[in-house]
């Protein structure tokens, strides 16, 4: 009998989900919007109906479910739900396992997303290295001896919000100087509309009125058309992530680190300017030595880590 | 028969040693002046000679031994030897095991002396902390999952060499802004003799024209006595330690930090600075959760946790 596995990647935007076979390939996939303003009850029907299609007429034997928030240690009840207010303090684990009739593994979607780039993506083969994510904002998961270093208190891996910038600028999260204030693609935005106020010589001038109309594609394709105040923005960026990945090379002695996201679109721009920058601020004897490698399963890392930590949970329980 | 094992603690001005009996009780101990200026075959001598000293007639199970500098991943050969430079690229283990007819485990320095308070001194019962030297430099041990975290090349724990300000005072290490440059001894020192030119009124004046007599501990006691300028420069390097411990919380979620080393002696005085700098660094719902600790095991940690090493490593061979 072939072990069926749903994976699912609860987003801002949309749930995403796929059905692995026992071969950990995808054999059906499916994506729906996420339900933002309902309540708990309606966001239970939606999942379970989700997964119940999903399964495609196949007996499921777990669930591996990412979401952002924060979960508690055991990973079953959502303390911090930042996309959907209205599942905080949900006890997700248990209404799932009830209502689906198989094991539920619920995880912090970064952490997913880094166990999938683990499983089947750049991470492949890898015992140690740090994903993040540069989007909105920027999350991330820790690969320590080839498992998720999840922490004391499963809140691990919120490399977004290590202090790049003593004195910088103000972050989402209310503390200053955050790396997610300073390289992430709400960041570059930021930058721009500035940029677009103070320089004349820019072509982000056009923005200076619309500045809502930015996003950090918009700098990108002005970067990469020589537009010199765009590049500025982005080697602000690519600095900021030096120094934090630099910061988390010296502390674990871990080499290599895996960058995912919509704003990694721009990876072959912005690599050479975070190279150039970590080699100053590592030791001389490793110069050269830390790899950032684009992440391989774009949007299907999430799924594909959900359906890895939900198997990995099932052969850790002898099923 | 009782099984007895040798800590040794190579110091950049002493070796410490102690021989352990198997209860993990120090039955004898001894200190001898470290040879700096000699060469490789008088280093092993000298040491073979302490050791020999040490056993105090007791057959000796094997021998830990803590050293500062960096080691191969396989803790044989000492790669970097700050105190002794004669001693880099040298085979120590092997050399040591031929002469001494037992198995000799290296370990750094700083990580040993974490695993001395691992088992023995502030972090018993501990499963995850960092341990860290406040001396003229910052040395580290990282402890996570009850085991020290070496990390790939056996190079972690440079906690020391993590940037606080990205644009702050030159390192010895040739970067710039570390959290040694800001928080050591050594960089309070340099505040000190920084204040008794730049102030009229702080009672450091009186080293304007003799700063190299200026120690922390003539800085601390003066902030005791009420002198605003020596508290401020306790504050400064309180700033940067809590900077740089709320970044290694953000990032791997742990939550218990245990201070070591000379500067340790002002523990009381900067313990409250750090904490509620500490608080402004991390996010509002662990406020309050961060531990710091002192250690205990003071001048002791290095042989106890050199002599953990090797119960360890003993244990692990099945002896």
């Amino acid at each position: 009998v072939n072990k069926y596995i749903i994976g699912l990647d609860i987003g801002g935007t949309a749930i995403k989900g796929a059905l692995f076979s026992e071969s950990g390939e995808i054999a059906f996939r499916n994506e729906i919007a996420t339900p933002h303003d309902s309540g708990q009850a309606f966001f239970i029907d939606t999942l379970c109906d989700f997964a119940a299609a999903l399964s495609d007429g196949h007996t499921v034997d777990a669930v591996g479910l990412g979401i952002a928030g924060i979960l508690d240690p055991a990973c079953t009840t959502l303390l911090e739900s930042p996309n959907m207010p209205a599942l905080r303090g949900m006890p997700l684990k248990a209404q799932l396992e009830q209502r689906l009739h198989c094991p539920v593994i619920i995880e912090n979607d970064a952490n997913a997303a880094a166990l999938g780039e683990l499983r089947a993506g750049a991470g492949r083969g890898l015992s140690n290295f740090l994903f993040f994510t540069l989007g909105t904002g920027i999350g991330s998961g820790l690969i320590l001896n080839s498992r998720l270093w999840r922490g004391e208190q499963g809140r691990a891996g919120e490399f977004g919000h290590v202090t790049v910038y003593p004195e910088g600028e103000l972050c989402g999260c209310g503390k200053r100087g955050c790396l997610e204030a300073h390289s992430s693609g709400t960041a570059i935005v930021r930058m721009a509309a500035a940029a677009a106020h103070q320089h004349s010589a820019t072509a982000l001038r056009a923005y200076a009125e619309i500045p809502s109309e930015l996003t950090p594609k918009i700098v990108y394709q002005h970067a990469r058309a020589g537009d010199a105040v765009s590049r500025d923005i982005f080697k602000a960026m690519a600095l900021g992530l030096a120094i934090a990945i630099a910061n988390v090379h010296t502390l674990l002695d871990i080499y290599t680190f895996i960058a995912g996201g919509g704003v990694s679109r721009a990876y072959d721009y912005f690599y050479p300017m975070v190279m150039e920058e970590i080699d100053q601020r590592i030791f001389s004897s490793v110069r050269g030595r830390i790899r950032l490698l684009r992440a391989e399963l774009g949007n299907d890392a999430g799924v594909y880590g959900a359906a890895y930590a939900a198997r990995e949970a099932l052969n850790l329980a002898g099923l």
